[in-house]
């Protein structure tokens, strides 16, 4: 329905015939869709199949909304470490944007440089939700977390090398984080980070009611 | 401040005398706190000194508070797959109750009895927020993010032998959950899911207005 | 024999070459062979060799056998989460029925979307055997075992990304699954747990008789 | 049912209090039951209220069974590599008979002293199924996989030290067993072998009908 | 020599008797040692048989220096995060102590807590050398890297639980602070940290002249 | 500031055309950069735009310094085990030069030939500080911090295969050292070892009047 | 010298350039060497210089031995499970004859098939030293070495997927032998295992008088 | 046989009565025996039993031996690094005595003092075999294996803490042995050492026969 949200097809280990097969149906059934992790050669025939398609390149997305509602009072701010770590913060933010919630990006503002992140705490406490993309050793999510008393969704990024282990020391970084209330999503899922912030977002507005208050 | 949460004490690694310190400090300055992997004897001695302090067994956590606030409208369902998993469970729950937060104990509806949790749709769906608690394989994190469309904050616990590994098994398949948005927090940690529940459902009744919304 | 197994060749390490040599050497000596993790490239040397071998795609399987025996009665369901699953489900499900168990194949069953499991409950019951395929959180293996009393085999894959860990994540749940009774074999062994069923399978209608039974 | 598997109870982790009480319930109402991992404190307490329980300490299991049916013919052969397998591999063997197998226990039989095994053979290969019980590198699994034709369900245990992991180490050798068809549980769990393979052992004798054969 | 670093004993793995007869022997020979890991129980016997000794109870360290030189100028600043991290940070201390350095302590300024560590900037920056010990995520080495430009030493600790891994999260984080220049040493290990510490402050003063400048 | 060191790219997940970009723009602002991990491809775009820039193949590195100021007095040991590691080592010379040290080069004397290590004795105890680095197993950290009592930098490398786990074997063998005061950095991070090496050397030089000394 | 062992150049890593520099020069002073994991590149490269070099193309080894002594008496056994396994076993055996042992190939020979392993335990006996090359689960190391009692060295292969992790099952399994006095070495290393195999095989023959023995 | 090695007993998960039935049976038998890991509580019983059985604490073995034959000539030495590892040396030494090799004990000669070991260097080349004991980093292997041309059997130890990870580094670090030919053992398995050990030195005194020379 229009007040859900969007299927989302993976396009990662779908060839793009598959992907723009799946696509096509979806546009005609729902007029819009997500395709995540698609490649240039995803989107070229997708494009032919749904022309009306456009492609986020550094996020990695397709994205069809042919009657896009306006997007919820409020926004989400995406908070970035380094630039290695844009494809998934834009993963994050379309993501949350194709669900209807407005987006902050705030990027470049790793913890080795603190007086950046210091300069957009405003920014960021105004959000409605957080979400923290950071990867080598992910501090960022402590320290965000420290600073906000709004919900925090972290994501660990692939982004380093050696003792970096594809991920795994920003992820249990973020598991050990030291400020309380700190959720965590899979390495390099900007999808599902995103998702979950939309779902806490849409909460915020929908939730009174569906909650039972008044 | 009374909006705000208590003060949170962290027993684990400090004597009774420690943690009963700090708690008398906060009774005094605040009327209220948490204090959470308290064991018995932790309890023992605060109470010498907080007698109005309570202890609540299974969640091994002591709370007081003096001048407490009506919880806000709707709740927050805590679901718990076996008994192993109750004292995390409980912590959970407990937090949110210290932090304002109706909670309904949906207990004992692993996966492998598919229709208890079934049976317990309903409840769940209407939660504000959803707390999940599974330890072994984790699976009911999936299952229930798939049946709802709130926020879900799931708690892997060290439940379980073997290639449990102290929990990493719950917690990477909780992290790898085929239903998105399912967002993750420590091993065993109780408090964080709570806290992080709490403050998702706080923003839900406190929100719109910081958020920029009317 | 004709009552046993065919002969099986694992084409990964080998060149086009060395497997249809082999495969050449089977089909004069036994008229049928199974090969498995075969690439069109092997297949195109086999078929060279052996014009009566044929090639499942997308198990990636070469098979032969000139005096095909009726199946055995009843049925191994094969139960398998996403269509990245569909590579190793093929695998069991053609290896099955080589050795002479016939397959009902229920995909894109995902815990994720419960209700869709649930609309083939009854079919799963109904199998002599069950092989159950899934990846990431391979949350799917506690579910079905849960829901049926057969023999269930499981066959993590590595489907996934980040903390999925190559496949492990999903190994680990198998193997602490809370259903009674699953028993588990290597990531992306779909040859393993074919080959496993239907000698399960196969018991169960020659075995009365050799375990000394009447 | 009286044709079903008794219910069962994980006494690790629970009181002997808590394990009793759930023992004189069932003991109530299904006139037998079957409770793990249970001390020697456990037993007191449920002897206490259900006085003919009886006790296997090696196995560390307590069992109940007032209304024994016969056991079904043939047999499942628990084999197993030395003496610190033991109490695994008698978990394994009292599962079984519990749910209706007779067992057939061949021990001592590591593969350092192959003579000893290959003496075994053949009561190895009338088994109906075999379970394979073995610590330290676990090779013994992928031995008898290669000698027996019929189901073999492999139990790792932590026996070992240093590489051995707590077990990993054998796991992991089972599950690459180069022998197919062989299929393994988690580290330790005779209980879930033995429920496997008397799952399997039932089949056999109930399954031609429920496979819908003739 | 005088101008050296006292011998050290590590008494973890030795018995107290142990201990004590290398002590005696040392306060003999060199009027001075350091005796690490060392509990009441060794300090007893010790002290037996070296009256002067003192014990840093905290720190777990054993301390004689019959001639104490006067530091060298300037100090080595130890900054510490959450209380469960004293013994190491003590450790540290009491080690820096031993060989020379005087120490400035800057404890309970974990990143959750941001402003408690942005008040000691100043002292940190003025520090020859920068020890910092933090356990969980161990932010706290990136976000001091970032804020001097003084030669920081980073020491994880195992506090913390589950995803903690024993400390393996810290130290994995520190290994890929993105503030550059950060050293790490192994988990626990103040003694290292203080010694490393020591040893570049004691080049800041005593260095020039011997590395051949004028 | 000229006194501080230069601005630093890290190539390694820039295009080229990224690369050049911050780089002419460092060269205008500041007449001065170092970026790491530059592949010929970086080179060839940055030359493009900065012509006076240089590339050190081995080392992987471009620098520009229009204005170099004359090396600090003293000299930074880099000793290296092997010629797979050389790359890292030139990377951490390079590194170390660009920042106003200068470097001996100490290269193949690999703990498995200890004369030609013993040989270099003299030449690595003069130094201000040294830099080590090894893979396969690291001994070279431990014989080395044993040989010398200058502040030592440890860098393992992932030369080696199968169990060196791409230089984890010679990161924990590194974190272990049973000489005090070796203190390491990620896995083949010889930027990060040689920017702390500077750090130390240029403390030496500069550190006694910032450390409040005289 | 003549008697002692050939110079080994390690081709991975090294451009065909540079190995086949240092071949010449090795050729030049001493008239042998062994080049290990060297691809037809290297060999092309280097047989431009050294025409009489030797390529061994499963072993990837370069011979040259102008005057090869012949072999000391008796032989080593090198008993190896798969055909993928073959590349190590060669690169052992060659290692080997350039080292003057005399080898005797036992190859195919897994416990899968324990008939063939058996009817060549005579040939395996009467070695000097047994050679063990096995992937997946390496079984076979245990199985030897309870057959023998002779030295006994293990090589562990990369072969299998998923949960081998790279050889890392086999390797934890050799390291765990249930048969005393097996003895293990790195992942692939055929070299190391010849290098040894050779040493004790040298110390039979040379022994008795280095040992002081009569 | 009297020229064969003694039956073992691995006390460690046996009960003293256990034990020292075993060591009764055998003292009958074959008047020697070897039991390791036997704590203070086993040997009382089994002295009990056998009142000629000797105990060396240290080592935790129990030794019998009523005809001892003259030690073979030459030695093996034992090198070992730290005094955390005598219980595994001396386990390695006494169970060489038992098997009939002299001992030479070289210990306390860790690599960060080189010296130590260097003053040793004589007697470790005049060994028949070496065995290398050592914890932490296991560095000790890798230099001894590069100033000997004997057979080295190495032992890692799990001395250490941290990311020693129970000798996790160790070990690694001496399967990555820069020096060739090094085999390595389990963790802390000193018994498994000096077993092959004097399986090689047994073979050097006894070997030339049976390798089929002259
Ligand atoms: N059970 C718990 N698990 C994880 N963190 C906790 C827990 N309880 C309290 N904390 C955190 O620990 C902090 C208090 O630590 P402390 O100052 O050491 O008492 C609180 O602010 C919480 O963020
Ligand atoms: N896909 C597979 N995964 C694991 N093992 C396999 C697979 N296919 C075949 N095998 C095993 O490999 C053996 C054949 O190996 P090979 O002799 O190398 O062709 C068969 O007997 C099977 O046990
Ligand atoms: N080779 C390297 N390894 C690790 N970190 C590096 C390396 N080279 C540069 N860096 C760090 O990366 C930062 C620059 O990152 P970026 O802004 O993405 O170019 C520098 O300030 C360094 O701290
Ligand atoms: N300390 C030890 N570490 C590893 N294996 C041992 C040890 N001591 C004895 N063993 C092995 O364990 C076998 C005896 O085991 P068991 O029959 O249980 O007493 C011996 O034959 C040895 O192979
Ligand atoms: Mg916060
Ligand atoms: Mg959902
Ligand atoms: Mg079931
Ligand atoms: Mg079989
Ligand atoms: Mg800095
Ligand atoms: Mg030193
Ligand atoms: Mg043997
Ligand atoms: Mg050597």
């Amino acid at each position: 329905a229009r007040c859900g949200f969007p299927e989302v097809v993976l396009c990662q280990g779908k060839t793009p015939e598959q992907a723009a097969a799946i696509a096509e149906r979806l546009a005609q059934a729902h007029g819009r869709f997500l395709a995540t992790r698609a490649t240039p050669e995803h989107f070229a025939v997708v494009r032919g199949r749904v022309p009306d398609a456009t492609y986020h390149e550094i996020a990695r997305v397709i994205r069809l909304d042919r009657a896009p509602a306006p997007p919820r009072p409020g926004y989400v701010a995406v908070v970035c470490a380094g630039t290695g770590d844009l494809p998934v913060a834009e993963e994050a933010a379309v993501t949350l944007e194709a669900m209807g919630s407005a987006v902050r990006r705030i990027y470049d503002v790793g913890v080795a440089g603190l007086h950046r992140l210091l300069g957009q705490v405003g920014a960021i406490r105004q959000a409605a939700v957080v979400v923290v993309v950071a990867g080598m050793e992910g501090a960022l999510a402590s320290v965000v977390g420290g600073l906000v008393d709004r919900p925090v969704v972290a994501v660990p990024t692939s982004v380093g090398y050696g003792a970096s282990l594809g991920g795994l020391a920003a992820l249990l970084a973020m598991l050990n984080s030291c400020a309380p209330g700190v959720t965590v999503v899979n390495i390099d899922n900007g999808f599902g980070a995103g998702y979950a912030a939309a779902t806490i977002h849409r909460a915020i507005w929908e939730g009174r009611e569906r909650s039972g208050g008044a």
